[in-house]
């Protein structure tokens, strides 16, 4: 194991390897990992004055989180991360907070419906109800960046291919931290760090692709964008972290959308592990992550 | 051949198809391509008040470019490209001058010795003394970003190892553009862009890379870094055009630099050609993207 320069993300480690199960351990149910990340969510915080109320959106249930220095006609749908299996609303708040802060837009946080209780493509379906309502309610789509995390981020990715099929306009610009892009779990970093991600491993990814899919195909592009066409697709930046087995996702997506003449920026944050933005409280570099996302959404929603 | 949102990059494709030797045509010779890509950089100008000057570093022949807004006790060393085979600060002046005011700082362009007549390691060599040169006259390492183009781009990077074996600092950053860094040719977008790349082929690079090894190994880090250990590497940003049969070696660099946990920032540009920066009079593409990599560069030196 590699001795850390940023003294925070040893810190973060010690943290996640407090709260592991102890070996031999049965595995969380899905209502254990949603209280989970629900909990997590709960403790962290939101930016001073950064208000949230519950709303429905074309019958998805969902939460607007608003900054202070939100600007008006702009928004961020946020599609949140848990393996398709679980997150909400409440656990990725004060990521969606802080993001929506630095952005200077609100955030409408899809509560998608997740497996195994309702599989593929349901998830793809209400993150689509809830841009087909963004769009009605008289937003224009150059006016939105789509952004997510981990599952959020393939979900992301997903949503922009759906828009095409359904003759849907592109959002301005999609940000995506740590994509799950291919549920195949064929990434060589599954491989190469395997010993330096604290979080993600294959056998678990494994075990939510099964949930979300069924016996479905999990090279369906809405279920694994990488193996989507990704031509007339919005601006992306991706951010991932150098330790994460989901590496590999990032970099295919890079190879994939920007042969498709995509303009991508991907970058690559040394030390850091999947989802690190959810560490505001706890790392410099989340809150220079999203500050630095934060920028690019703000100038493509400008 | 796909139809071109951005009619600036047909216009070029256009220029450049006009420049095409006659199909049965002898390649160019060595001083050919040299003396066309001089008058290439002649026929381009440079900056408001950019003064340039002939110095010699530690033997090696070199340009001094100093814009009008250079901040004192910083700089950039460029190093250009050219297939290891040709190219000078004649070639590249124009380019390095708009870097140089985007970035405010002055440059020192190496020209470090081309193949045939000099082999591997002599180009590695003379950016080496070049880098030396620049420390020893008082600038702190962290005042310095490397940068360079295709054969430079990947010789910036090879610099960036040598600097690690030779127990010299790293730089404040390194910025390349459309890196070479793969002397094998392995890339999977030699295949997928072949019919889209107007500048540079399989075939081509394989005469480059034979005169510049001779027959010394391409796996050899100093002349591929795509083999190289990256630990320990300064931050990196990458800008590479989609339309590139070079492509992959951005990504496979990308990838390993990355998980030897080095910053990399990655940017695909849509539709854009091998060193489309030297068309600068040309494509606001290429005005946008010097200004990115100078406002990079800049913050890298503050």
């Amino acid at each position: 194991m590699a001795s850390w320069k940023d003294p925070e993300i040893a810190g973060v480690r010690a943290l996640l390897a407090s709260r592991q199960p102890p070996p031999g351990a049965a595995p969380p149910t899905h209502s254990e990992r949603r209280a989970g990340m629900d909990a997590f969510g709960d403790m962290g915080s939101l930016p001073a004055g950064c208000r949230h109320e519950p709303l429905t959106a074309n019958g998805v249930k969902s939460e607007r989180v608003v900054p202070l220095n939100a600007v008006a006609g702009r928004a961020i749908l946020y599609l949140h991360g848990g393996g398709y299996t679980a997150g909400s609303h409440r656990s990725h708040r004060p990521l969606v907070g802080r993001l929506a802060e630095a952005a200077k837009a609100e955030a409408i946080v899809a509560d998608y419906r997740l497996g195994p209780e309702a599989r593929f493509p349901a998830a793809v379906d209400d993150a689509l109800a809830v841009y087909r309502w963004m769009l009605d309610g008289g937003l224009d789509a150059g006016k939105i960046v789509v952004a997510g995390d981990s599952a959020g981020g393939g979900l992301t990715l997903a949503l922009a291919l759906a828009c095409k099929e359904q003759g849907l306009p592109q959002p301005a610009g999609l940000f995506v931290i740590s994509p799950w892009a291919d549920l195949t779990q064929s990434a060589h970093s599954y491989r190469t760090k395997a010993a330096h991600d604290p979080m993600i491993n294959k056998a678990g990814l494994d075990t939510h692709a099964q949930a979300y899919l069924g016996g479905l195909d999990p090279r369906d592009p809405l279920a694994s964008p990488v193996f989507g066409d990704f031509t007339g697709v919005a601006p992306m930046l991706i951010q991932v972290g150098s330790e994460e087995t989901l590496l590999g996702d990032s970099l295919t997506i890079t190879d994939v959308a920007g042969q498709a003449r995509v303009d991508v920026r991907l970058e690559v944050w040394p030390e850091m592990i999947h989802v690190w933005h959810a560490f505001g409280g706890q790392l410099q570099a989340a809150r220079r992550a999203i500050a630095v996302a934060g920028e690019w959404i703000d100038r493509r929603l400008a």
